[in-house]
């Protein structure tokens, strides 16, 4: 499926709508239980500096804070330069609707060259994707539909332990449905695709969801390019769950073992 | 010593200069080799919107990006409210030097309250605090004289091993010095203490500094307050280096294994 057809990109498309502005809608193929998917809503506030004129360099760090629901329907988002340097630039985001301000958002742009490289992180044991079988969506969350999720350990909801796990550790294959080639936004995306961990640790559902979200992209353009529309690997876990939140640190890892990104986040939950 | 009376309160006290804006100065005993020590800069940030009157809550997430080198002498800092809702605040901050953007800023602050909790995280393995030995200073960077640090494994810039080692894992004691009750700001600059990663896993300097960092706030006002002065136990580590840049992850525990804060960020460096 080329680009423009995608799903994904239908989500993610602005329209221009002045000085550093941008026109946007929620599209229903990625609809949560209420309002939009978060991951779909990163991408969004990554894509209006991708479309910025003055845009310098790849993405190296994004940061999206949910200030307060999104409502189904149109959107408007704001990007400005706060600082542009030799090697690196500073963007900060809004997302609007009806004038109330409901994402907060920050990002650096960075242009990378060859260094000296080492992963410390392992890469996650997993049996090879084509050998798993596709989890169920779940049927409330549209959104779920638009992954291949295929879980290694923990994290699929149509599977729930009866009893309270151990920890709350996720090792999951994750592909856009249909499958794309993998970019800067369908990455930002995927690294808010992980259910959150209070689910995982605990099988009950409580009301939870992202209030604050940061990613850093350690694969540059020419790294993801190669990746085509073939399945990352993704692992989960929590640090800590108390006084009404808890934390998630992610890892996205290329089929090969590659370490695409690294992606953490502060989690709401109720109970 | 009286808070009021330390060099760390010094280094981030703010005057109102009008509305939503703040003066600051640099603060000679929290210099870096060039400028500031970016971890006061953090806390000056957050001691903006801790300072400013339409606070509700206490800090939750914060994500400081170092987007220019900040001269020693005069700052200012503004901050938004972007969003406050029941039991959450947004805000938005940015420090500027002669009119130019040099920091940009985003916080979460929240209303804590009891709910189930778990700590997933190991506390680290460690010696005591009193058994060990006081690191000696960096001469070149003021700041290390503010900390006492003992180190229980890798980190210690004053015996760097002769040749690259397996990781870029520290574990440290940290405590102010002089010895300073523990609250949101010094927690704030705890977290950015570590030396950057390129260091301890290579033992060679090269240029390097943090471009953006985000730190979760685990403990509430109560917990800090029941660590006065005792100091806290840190580990941090690097998932990747590579193409300039490495990430950080670092955890801040309290003396008895209670998780106060986790704390990542992405810095820059040149080889």
């Amino acid at each position: 499926m080329s680009g423009a057809d995608h799903p994904f990109d239908s989500a993610v498309r602005l329209a221009a709508n002045g000085d550093g502005a941008w026109a946007g809608r929620t599209h229903p193929a990625y609809g949560n239980m209420v309002g939009p998917f978060g991951g779909v809503i990163a991408a969004a506030m990554l894509n209006a500096v991708l479309s910025h004129p003055a845009r310098q360099g790849d993405p190296l760090a994004l940061t999206v804070n949910y200030a307060a629901p999104i409502a189904d329907g149109d959107f408007r988002i704001g990007a400005v330069p706060a600082r542009t340097n030799r090697s690196t630039q500073h963007w900060s985001m809004a997302l609007t609707q009806g004038g109330e301000t409901a994402i907060t958002a920050t990002a650096v742009f960075a242009q990378r060259r060859e260094t000296w490289a080492a992963t410390e992180s392992g890469f996650p044991q997993a049996p090879a994707w084509a050998t798993l079988r596709r989890a169920d969506p779940v049927k409330t969350a549209a959104w779920t539909s638009r992954y291949d999720f295929r879980f290694v350990r923990g994290g699929d909801l149509s599977a729930m332990p009866a009893a309270e796990g151990p920890d709350s550790v996720s090792t999951q294959w994750i592909r856009d449905d249909p499958p794309r080639p993998l970019d800067f936004l369908s990455l930002a995306a995927i690294c808010d695709v992980f259910y959150p961990r209070i689910f995982i640790r605990r099988p009950v559902f409580v009301p939870a969801g992202t209030v604050s979200m940061t990613t850093y992209f350690h694969a540059d353009a020419a790294l993801l390019a190669v990746q085509g529309d073939a399945p990352v690997l993704g692992v989960a876990r929590a640090s800590h769950f108390g006084k009404g939140y808890h934390d998630q640190v992610a890892e996205i890892w290329s089929r090969d073992g590659l370490l695409l990104a690294t992606s953490h986040q502060i989690v709401y939950f109720k109970e």
